[in-house]
């Protein structure tokens, strides 16, 4: 009988049958205890070593199931002949790369177009509703739902769309998602690789890449005052275009209505789709929100894509599509394999806080306050700058466009704000080549700042940038 | 003047601005007002319809914002020209599907192998933590968080993964992400599409469809009774593998260390990867949970995924990926444009759940549960079934593959359970041609049913099969 005499801790949390079989697989691994060697006998064993018959019996079970040894009916439990060499070292060579933290500068003032405000978010409300989500459904909500979303949420969403954006559609034509990154990459695989997709340049650069990643055929169109180039468009291969009408990203242009129904025609004519960006549209600072290219279409070429970070919370993460009939039915066909990406709960949560009428008070509350930040930016903006800068797109949405009429490249303007804490943020990463951005500007976000802050921002930015 | 006399109602919940811009809006859109002409000044209008100024003001900005109108500086509002028709019905005429709900067969046993055992989800700690992550961290968990995934949470992961499975790595080498799906999705982007990927055939048919659909060029590798058929592999062109090595999906054979030792040298000899899914290797029947692949691993070869699915509750949506050094580097280089998919919330519940210990003392529990589970399952199928039937890998994860005995061909199966309310789930989806699966068996889930429903549902199905 080979000898087995490991050193066993009973006080340890490792169980003696884990300690047991760890020791006996080390003994395999170092060459100590060889291929097709007979270990002993579960009784000899546990006699020998004051163990157990159980604890033996573990042991050998785990080194089995493992693969170390095998039984061999009537004759006994034998070491394994290996194909590979196992490396004796194995256990503790593999390099671990230690974690990276971003250094952090210090930064006071954060125009970050992605930011919101928090300060006024319904913390109570939404409290209450998760607790009730918890309660109120217990288990059901923890199963995988409805790969689309959850169809109450679903309802809820059509009404509100139908009531503030114009869009036409029933909670089946809804797919939610986690982000619209998740959901763009669904809806290539709906249009298909056949399309060319036009994007607007400067656009948003996470779409752009989502879809190079995933091979689709992009085109840049360029920006005219109305939005992206119709005529450019109408000129090219595309045959999909992805568009932000409401509040182009980044320059900020309302596409008009002459605009809006050139595109539709021109989709119509391609057999082809609209993808409409509504990223921002709740907020607009003069007149009520206009209809979007999905109310005025009537051909079904037009995807209307909507989200709840900018509307709601960012980390929440529940984004949705609204897909005409042709591509609805394809999904349903062939695309449930997906599963929903969306927690069940939040959805669950994000249903009662519209169905109880919270989501139109809290958007009502927020277009206020969000109009007093705009509002203040732009006084600031004239009082500090006056005539050294100007603003583009500020009629809707969390964010404009300052172009600034000083000697300074984007990246000084960039860094020299950096220095007194303010951070803003470049437009050259939105343009599919960088050096094509031609006026120098940066972006700024105002939604996450309160109008104190968006006013010493912005006196700080006159000082750095000796305007 | 032209002439503007609509029916405005002050009791109604739009306001009165909107009301008049809609109707001025429907006048153009209609053509009874025309291209080029002239609206009233403001001035005139207010008197004319008895409206304060300020009205007409704001539904003349709301006009011109969408398009419909143009102010031409001293000289007036004017109606624009579309360069194409707008229909004067559009706005009723898009055709909306009806919601098709899923017709529910009465089925009161489900074996279902993406069902877990919900009666004993710990919810009240759940709710306590959940209501911690809500109160405690106020704003912060409501922007986006870090594009991996929270930091705190992936150092948890990063210690049970170590503790339990035998993975070494750092916080820095996990992503979080909403779902296998969307970490495949990543994953073959840091790859690259110069690999093509080996495939368990049967298999994980989201995986393969995921796969696939992304464009990766696939094969398919039929099984041995070890796992993957590692000589078949060896004589393809594939320089990636998707490997189930704990519990293989569906026959759940477990991979020997022997299989395991050979394909990490062959993953290293062809300078590629092996992607180990560990979709369930928490719930072993016999021994402790063995090392995992990436654990063996000692050249970096090796992906790593693992999923809060099966362990805690579907509908969360949390599953992690840990890369080796080489793939993380490029993420971190490259890729995290993408945005996190998973709720900042619950990820700070879930590193809260794990930092308290319940996540551990929850593991336990189930595990003595499953086993319970998967022992009353055992039995009933042998008292019941006797020789007509073989289960095939019953010795880990929650669901079992019945190969039955009498001359029905899958469908059969399937059907005539349901006839008695007992849904039982196919294997041929699992193959890459569904003919290919040779003999009739059908999968059964056990971890959503309770002791007693697994006997009756066995009881029953002998019925229906005539065994």
């Amino acid at each position: 009988m080979i000898e087995i005499t490991p050193v066993l801790d009973s006080r340890s949390n490792s169980p003696l049958y884990v300690q047991l079989a760890n020791y006996i697989k080390q003994e395999i691994l170092s060459g100590r205890i060889k291929p097709n060697e007979k270990l002993p006998s579960k009784r000899n064993l546990s006699r020998y070593l004051n163990l157990s018959l159980n604890t033996i019996q573990s042991a050998y079970e785990q080194l089995c199931a493992e693969g170390y040894v095998e039984s061999k009916p009537r004759k006994g439990i034998f070491v394994s002949t290996f194909n590979e060499e196992i490396p004796s070292n194995q256990i503790f060579s593999q390099k671990c790369e230690p974690e990276n933290e971003e250094l952090k500068v210090n930064i006071k003032y954060d125009f970050n177009s992605g930011k919101v405000d928090l300060e006024h978010f319904p913390y109570s409300i939404w409290r209450k509703l998760t607790i009730q989500s918890l309660y109120q459904d217990k288990g059901e909500l923890f199963y995988n739902g409805n790969p689309q979303g959850e169809l109450l949420l679903r309802e809820q969403i059509a009404k509100y769309l139908f009531a503030s954006r114009g869009v036409r559609c029933s909670a089946n034509q809804i797919i939610i998602g986690a982000g619209t990154q998740v959901l763009i990459g669904l809806l290539s695989l709906l249009i298909g690789k056949d399309h060319i997709y036009a994007l607007e340049n400067p656009g948003l650069h996470r779409t752009r890449t989502t879809l190079q990643d995933l091979g689709v055929h992009t085109i840049s169109t360029p920006l005219d005052e109305d939005g992206i180039n119709i005529n450019q468009l109408k000129n090219s291969a595309a045959s999909v275009v992805y568009v932000t009408p409401s509040h182009q990203f980044p320059y900020g242009m309302i596409m008009p209505i002459s605009r809006r129904m050139e595109l539709l025609k021109w989709a119509e004519g391609k057999n082809g789709y609209i993808i409409e960006d509504d990223y921002d549209g709740e907020y607009r600072f003069k007149g009520k929100p206009i209809p979007s290219l999905q109310g005025l279409d009537t051909k079904g070429n037009v995807v209307y894509l909507g989200t709840f970070s900018k509307s709601l919370i960012p980390s929440i993460r529940i984004s949705y599509m609204v897909l005409p009939s042709s591509l609805i039915k394809k999904y349903q066909e062939s695309f449930t394999v997906y599963k929903q990406t969306v927690s069940r709960l939040h959805q669950d949560t994000l249903y009662r806080f519209m169905n109880d009428g919270h989501w139109q008070s809290h958007l009502n509350k927020m277009r206020t306050l969000y109009r007093k930040k705009h509002s203040t930016l732009m006084v600031s903006i004239q009082n500090y700058f006056g005539e050294n800068a100007i603003v583009v797109g500020g009629n809707s949405g969390l964010h404009i466009v300052l172009e600034v009429k000083n000697s300074m490249k984007e990246d000084e303007l960039i860094s020299k704000a950096l220095n007194v804490g303010v951070k803003v943020y470049p437009i050259s990463i939105y343009y599919h080549c960088a050096k094509e951005s031609l006026s120098p500007g940066v972006i700024l976000g105002f939604g996450g700042l309160s109008e104190t802050e968006i006013d010493i921002g912005i006196r700080l930015l006159k000082e750095v940038w000796e305007l």
